[in-house]
């Protein structure tokens, strides 16, 4: 087959690789479906999380189950699956606590933007749909693996609940998703922080009730403003860097809470400034896992359309075109069909 | 009167001041039944929290009302109160989230090591008890004020539950008053860190199941050791340190919660590191004012003496000995009578 590789910074290839096979018995080949490109595989691409060679890309997925392994006794060929991009065997006490991508046996899934994948631990993994999907369904299925669960996951860390007064911190596929769950999970008011007109109107498509451009301190002032100078109840902090994270802390009321999803870059906390912020912090892999039944069951009964987050489309071959535009922010979220 | 001034480290004078007199009509002076040193005194004591000039000493208090201002409503004098080190008006937004330490118009108080106190906002401060209580109860109820409410709310922001297993970072009074605390929560095990033989012996008494003397990674390791690699569900960071913070972060499970209810001084949390532990991390001057019908109900019934923290008693005149005795360790809390 072919795969999708990054050789080094803005150095994206599709090329010849060797079909995956089962290496554990607990292991499942997936056919993909669909993948697309991550937020986060943007950091290697740019060069801030460097690599040490060339790396198979990827690790959002939907697909058909091809074959399996001899410990393998849920999942089953012909199975439309959905995964996490941690593999996880959701049986020790980490995952039975709900922290399935921190499991104690927690390995990577990586390759994923390519027709073919290996996916670790398929049977903690994995999750069938009730069916074959339906074409129009897949772009939603493929977000419950990583963006839109990892969304779920910010809302759920920052504590949102009916009547809370939301704010989303960053404007990418992982915070417009971010607003799609707050919204699901009853946030009276929603405010998205973009200054970007299509990512503006996709927020409110998905239920911000504000947008605010300002970012840093103006960003905060405006929220305090907008809140009787309380702050709000909860924040969710999707972008991973300092000014986005003490953004979101100092947006907070006292007592409020804050959720941060995208692996910090060069973030420092002091803690005097948090003691006296006065919030509640929590964040970390989302815990995609623990989700995935509820959002495919979402998905599949057409109550939300997370897949509107794939503003470009393109066939595998073309991944390194979807890389670039999103770099460029031209793609919030590019799909690949293989 | 005389009363407690600080003139920088390590002078502590008992000295005549005026008498406190109300200020704002919402004030009251309260006849100071008993007053104590805190471990936050330390600080400014040790030159580690400067002071700018004589700064007068206390916010642990309770005692008779003597005279209330003109908007005073609730509170009458005659009447036996505990307050907290913060005052708060008990309305605004804020203070309904039950974040009174955080009040938007939250004032200090100070100078409690003295016979008489000024409490301003003292409709929204001051609790009073159900009548004039015994010698006995006093000791008790002082430490609601302060070391026992920020022991509760580390235990509370932690997250303790019937059955959980919690350690407890720091054995001074609010770490051992933690330890109480997640006793009466319903905590299964409570393990307490201590190398000190009188206050691993008073931690037992106040609930602790395990006692480990280690700290910084081999606490981790003894902890890791004792949890089967999973790390407590709730722990509480009652020291303020580097050292303490990132204890208590490591010895929690994944999901987990950590509290941390002193000043931290010199503490920089990595964004990176505190991702992938993956708690719940809630902490800031402690809602004792939220919490103190409860305490003195507790205490006013017998359920809880936490009184015993005080090891040392003193007249307030010997209130320099009362630091010496905290400062080296040789005291857990001084109480000191007018």
């Amino acid at each position: 087959m072919r795969g999708t590789m990054l050789y080094g910074p803005r150095d994206v290839r599709f090329e010849e690789r060797p079909d995956p096979t089962i290496l554990d018995p607990t292991d499942a080949i997936i056919r993909i479906s669909a993948a697309c490109v991550c937020g986060s595989d943007l950091w290697p691409y740019r060069g801030i999380a460097p690599i040490t060679g060339p790396t198979p890309m990827g690790h959002e997925y939907c697909g058909m189950v091809e074959e399996v392994g001899s410990a393998v006794k849920h999942i089953k060929p012909g199975q439309f699956v959905v995964g996490s991009f941690f593999a996880s065997d959701n049986t020790c006490p980490n995952c039975q606590f709900g922290y399935q991508s921190s499991c104690m046996h927690r390995q990577g899934v990586g390759g994923a933007q390519a027709p073919l994948l290996r996916v670790p631990l398929a049977d903690g993994t994995l999750v069938a749909t009730p069916g074959v999907p339906s074409a129009d369904l897949i772009p939603s299925l493929l977000t419950a693996s990583d963006v839109l669960g990892t969304g779920w996951f910010a809302a759920d860390a920052a504590n949102v609940k009916p009547g809370s007064t939301v704010v989303v911190v960053g404007d990418g596929a992982v915070g417009l998703l971010g607003v799609l769950s707050a919204r699901q999970m009853g946030a009276e008011r929603i405010i998205a922080i973009s200054r970007n007109a299509s990512r503006q109107k996709l927020a409110r498509e998905f239920g911000a009730t504000d947008v605010v451009a300002e970012r840093g301190d103006e960003g905060v002032a405006r929220i305090m403003d907008m809140t009787n100078g309380i702050g709000a109840d909860s924040v969710l902090e999707c972008v991973g860097t300092q000014e986005a994270m003490l953004q979101a802390i100092h947006s907070t009321r006292k007592g409020g809470y804050v959720s941060f999803v995208g692996v910090p870059h060069g973030v420092e906390l002091n803690g005097e400034g948090l003691f006296f912020a006065h919030i509640h912090l929590h964040g970390g892999p989302a815990t995609v896992r623990r989700y995935l039944p509820e959002l495919i069951d979402l998905v599949w009964n057409g109550k939300i359309n997370p897949g509107k987050v794939f503003d470009l489309e393109l066939p595998m071959a073309q991944v390194a075109e979807g890389y670039r535009a999103m770099d460029e922010r031209r793609a919030i979220k590019a799909l690949l069909w293989p």
